[in-house]
C-alpha cells in the first residue's frame, strides 16, 4: 500500500533494527525524550499500554492474594549504607538529594539551600525501606504471610539510555512478600514468575522461557532469581520480568522477625518481583513490522478505528451517523476480557492516505473505513493490523459486528503463535562448540546483520565459562524450569553438565 | 457496644479532634508515618481507597476527553529560574538532586559522588516541565487542543506534616491543558471544576462549595483559581480539589505558540487543575465518627465482609460454605457502579470481639456475621456502618443479596445527607462584625473546643480585610460560583460589596 513498496518506517528491521525501534515509536507517538537526560516523556498511546499492563498485571497480583501499598520516593542514606556493607555488586548510580530547599543568591539566581543532615536516595529498588517498614508489621506468625505489592516510578542513573529499554526514571511494580517458611516463601517466587508468564503470553502475546538466572545474574543479595525471557526480532533476548527468592539474608538485615506458633522467634523468608515500562519495549519488538507498531487486542489502547469518508457536510452526517449505530451495537457486546471495547472515530481534519498510515504505524488491530458506498453495500472496509500485506476486507456490517470479539481473539492468538513461531525458527540446539560460535558471529563485523537467536547447549556451571562467553557478547538467559536432566558437556569447556541452559545476545 | 459506654476510639471527636483524626487513622491501618521525615506509608487500607478515587475520577477525566501520560520526576533548575523571574510567590520548598552516584570513601562510607552540571528538582508540580513539551507538540490549531492528565508523585518539602492532609511526598493528579481561545481554556477550568464536584458529592458523599478563590490565594501565577470547600466534623474548612485558568502566562514562559486559522502566530490558553491524597483526609475527617472510619460504599476498599461464628471443625464447613454461597450470588448481581462488588470473608484467627471492632473500625458498609443458628433461621446478622448506634438487623439471607446494591446506594446517600445537613447546620449568614467575630472565637482559648463553621458574609474585595482577619484565622474559602450579585457592607471594614463569600478557619 505504501507508494513504491516502500515500508511506513525506515529503515526497515533488517536495515538497521536500533533505528527501525526508535522509527516505530516515534510513527506510533509512543514516548520522546525530554529535556531531563534520560527521562522519558510517555505519550498517551504509549501510556495507555502502561494503563492496560497494569490493570490485566494487577487483577492478576489480586486474584493471588495480594494487595497494593505505597512506600516513600526516598531512602535515607544510612538504609543504604546497611545494605552496602552486607551485599556485593549494590548499584550506585542513583539520584541523591542534599538540599531541601532553593534560594536567590545576590545574583537572583537559584541555587539549593538548607542541606539536609542526611542525603537522601530516589529510590532505585525499595526493598530497604519496605523491609524497614515491614520490620514493624510483623510480630507474630499471624501477621504472616504479608503481600503487598507496589506501581511506582524508580531512578537509576544509566549512562546510555533508550526508550522503554533503559532510561533513567521508569515505571514498574515491585512485589515484596514476608513468609513464615522458606517452603512457602519459594513457591510465592515461582508462583509470581507463573504470574509474568501468563500476563506476557496471554495478554501481551509474548511467548516467554521461564528459568532460574546463574549465580553471577543474581539480584544481589537473592538466593536465587527467575526471569522470563522473550526472543525479540533481532533474535536477542529481552528479560521481561524477574522473580526473586531472597532467602533470610534481607529479613536480617532490615530485622524482620516473628514468633512462630511454639514461640521461637525467628527470621522471616522474603521475596521480591517486579516489570517495568520495559515490557512496553518488548511488546514493540516482539510483534511490530515495517509499517509500524502492531498491537496485540487485549492490550492495545484502542480496539477498533472508524475512519468516515465523505465528501460533503450531507454525507458526513449519514456516514457518522451509521458509525454511531455500530458503535452502540458495540458497547452492548459488553466487555472484552474486562476492559470496555474502545471503538474510536478519527474523525480529524486531514488527509485520508496520511490519516489511514497513522492508524497503521499506530498498529490498531481494526482499522475500519466506512464511506457512502459502504453504507449502500451495508458493508465495511476493515484492515486486519495482524495481516502483514495490509490488505482491506469488506466485510458485512452486522457480521463484523457479531464476530467483533472473536476477531479480536483471533488477532491476539495470530500474533503469539507467530511470535512463538519465530522463536522455535530461531532456537537451536547445539552441542559442537564451533558451531556455537559461528551462530552468534555477524557475517558483517562492522554493522552486523541480524543473526543467530537461542541456542540451548550445556554449560558446566562455572563462572569462568560465563565470563569469556560475555567476550562475544553471549550470556546465559536462563536455566529453563523445565529442563530435562541429560548428561553433556560444556559448550564452552567441554566440562561435564547435567542440563541445557539458553545462551543468547541480550538487551 | 463497647464496653462501659466508650467508644472505639479515644480521644473522641468533641475532646481533641487532631488526636482523634490521627487515631481514626490508626485504628483503620491506613497509614503510617515512615523514618523518611514527611513521607508516609501508605497502607493497604488507605491505598486501595486512593485507587477507587483514581479509577472513579479517571473515568471521568476520560468521559470528558482527556488522556494520561507521563512526565519526568525530575525538572532542571533552570526551569525553575525561569518561572521564579516570572512568577510572584514561587515556592521554594523543594528536594533538590545534586549528585548522581554514591562512591564509598576510605573508612568504607558511602558519599554523594558525581556531582551535577545542573541541579534537579523533584516535581512540587509540573507545569514547567509539561509547559516546556508541549511547546514542542504544538504548532497549529489543528493540534488544539491539548488535553492531558498525569497521575504522580510530587514532593513538597513541609515543615509540619499530617497524615494524608500534608506530607513532604503526596499523590496527585494533575490535569494540564492547552486550548486556542481564551473562552475555551476558561469553559475546561469550569468544566473540571464540575467534574471535582461530582465526583466529590457523588463518589465520596462529601458536599462541596464550588467557588473562586480571592486573589490572595491564587495559585502563583494563574489568572483565577477555583476550588471545591468541603466542611469538616470540626466545621473547619477543607479545600479538597483546584482548577486554574492560566490565562498566556505560562503559554509564554514556556512558548507554547500556534498558528492560527487565519495564519497567525499567536499564544496558546493554558489550564490546570489536581486533586490529592488529601482527598482521604477529607473523607476520614466528612464521615467518621468515635468507633472509628466510616466508608461510602463507592469508594470502600470491600463492600461487605463476612464474619464466620461456630465452634467445631464441622460447623466451621457449614458456614463457611454458607457464605460461599452468598458471595457466588453477590457476584452474579454484576458490578456495582462499574467495581466488582468486594465482598470478603475475615476467618482469620482472632477473638471474636477484636475481629468485630476492627471492622466497625475499618469502617466496612456492611458487616456480616454468620453463625449456626443464623444459618438455621436463614437469616443474617447485619451491621450498617452508616447507623451510628452500631445496631445488628436481622435480615433474611435472600432478601440481604436482592436488595445489596439498593441498600449499598442508600449508605451512600445517607452519608451524603447526613454531612450535608451538618453543614448546614453550621452555615450562618452574618452580617454583623461583632457576631463574625463572636462566631469564629472559642470560649476557650487554649484548648478550642469545635466551633464556628462557614459564615457567608460580605466581603469588599481588599487584600487588607483577607490580612487582618487572617490574626483570627478566618479565610475566605471562596466566592461560590453561583453567589447572587446583593448589595451590602464588607462584614470586616464596612466598605461597600457586591456579593457574600464563604468565611471559614481551614486546614
Ligand atoms: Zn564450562
Ligand atoms: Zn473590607
Amino acid at each position: 500500500m505504501a507508494k513504491d513498496n516502500k515500508t511506513a518506517i525506515n529503515p526497515r528491521r533488517d536495515e538497521d533494527y536500533p533505528i527501525w525501534y526508535q522509527e516505530v515509536i516515534k510513527a506510533a507517538d509512543m514516548a520522546e525524550n525530554s529535556d531531563v537526560r534520560g527521562c522519558m516523556v510517555i505519550k498517551p498511546w504509549g501510556y495507555t499500554i502502561w494503563e492496560n499492563i497494569q490493570k490485566e498485571l494487577d487483577d492478576m497480583f489480586k486474584a493471588t492474594g495480594h494487595k497494593n501499598a505505597y512506600f516513600p520516593l526516598f531512602i535515607p542514606l544510612s538504609y543504604l549504607q546497611k545494605e552496602a556493607d552486607h551485599v556485593e555488586g549494590f548499584a550506585t548510580e542513583c539520584a541523591v538529594v542534599t538540599h531541601h530547599k532553593l534560594t536567590k543568591n545576590s545574583e537572583g539566581t537559584l541555587v539549593p539551600d538548607g542541606e539536609l543532615d542526611e542525603p537522601l536516595i530516589v529510590r532505585p529498588t525499595s526493598e530497604t525501606i519496605i523491609g524497614a517498614t515491614f520490620s514493624k508489621w510483623v510480630n507474630s506468625y499471624r501477621d504472616l504471610p504479608i503481600l503487598i505489592n507496589q506501581w511506582a516510578n524508580v531512578v537509576r542513573w544509566e549512562r546510555r539510555t533508550r526508550l522503554f529499554l533503559r532510561t533513567a526514571e521508569f515505571l514498574w511494580q515491585e512485589g515484596h512478600t514476608v513468609h513464615a517458611t522458606k517452603e512457602e516463601a519459594v513457591d510465592e517466587t515461582i508462583k509470581m514468575l507463573g504470574v509474568y508468564r501468563d500476563f506476557a503470553e496471554q495478554v501481551m502475546a509474548i511467548p516467554v522461557i521461564t528459568g532460574e538466572k546463574s549465580e553471577s545474574e543474581r539480584f544481589p543479595g537473592a538466593v536465587s532469581t527467575y526471569s522470563i525471557e522473550a526472543m525479540m526480532q533481532d533474535r536477542k533476548a529481552l528479560q521481561a520480568g524477574t522473580s526473586h527468592f531472597l532467602g533470610q539474608k534481607f529479613a536480617k538485615a532490615s530485622n524482620i522477625k516473628f514468633q512462630s506458633k511454639d514461640m521461637q522467634e525467628e527470621y522471616a523468608w522474603t521475596t521480591s518481583w517486579g516489570v517495568s515500562t520495559r515490557l512496553i519495549g518488548a511488546l514493540i519488538m516482539t510483534h511490530s513490522d515495517d509499517n509500524g507498531l502492531v498491537l496485540p487486542p487485549r492490550i492495545a489502547p484502542a480496539h477498533v478505528v472508524f475512519l468516515p469518508i465523505y465528501k460533503t457536510d450531507e454525507e458526513r452526517d449519514t456516514v457518522l451517523a451509521f458509525i454511531e449505530e455500530i458503535r452502540t451495537e458495540i458497547r452492548g457486546l459488553g466487555r472484552y476480557h474486562e476492559r470496555h471495547i474502545v471503538a474510536d472515530v478519527d474523525d480529524r481534519d486531514m488527509r485520508g492516505g496520511e490519516k489511514n498510515w497513522s492508524w497503521i504505524k499506530k498498529g490498531v488491530p481494526l482499522k475500519v473505513e466506512v464511506g457512502m458506498r459502504d453504507i449502500e453495500k451495508n458493508s465495511l472496509a476493515v484492515l486486519r493490523r495482524d495481516n502483514p500485506e495490509l490488505k482491506k476486507d469488506f466485510i458485512n456490517r452486522d457480521e463484523f459486528v457479531k464476530n467483533l470479539h472473536a476477531t479480536l481473539d483471533d488477532i491476539q492468538k495470530t500474533l503469539f503463535d507467530r511470535a512463538k513461531a519465530f522463536r522455535d525458527e530461531n532456537t537451536r540446539t547445539i552441542d559442537d562448540k564451533d558451531e556455537f560460535e559461528a551462530y552468534f558471529t555477524p557475517e558483517n563485523k562492522d554493522k552486523p546483520e541480524i543473526h543467530g537467536g537461542f541456542a540451548l547447549s550445556h554449560w558446566c556451571g562455572s563462572v569462568q565459562c560465563e565470563d569469556e562467553l560475555k567476550d562475544l557478547k553471549i550470556t546465559i538467559r536462563n536455566i529453563p524450569l523445565d529442563a530435562k536432566e541429560e548428561a553433556g558437556k560444556c559448550i564452552h569447556c567441554g566440562a561435564p553438565s547435567k542440563r541445557r541452559v539458553v545462551f543468547a545476545k541480550a538487551y
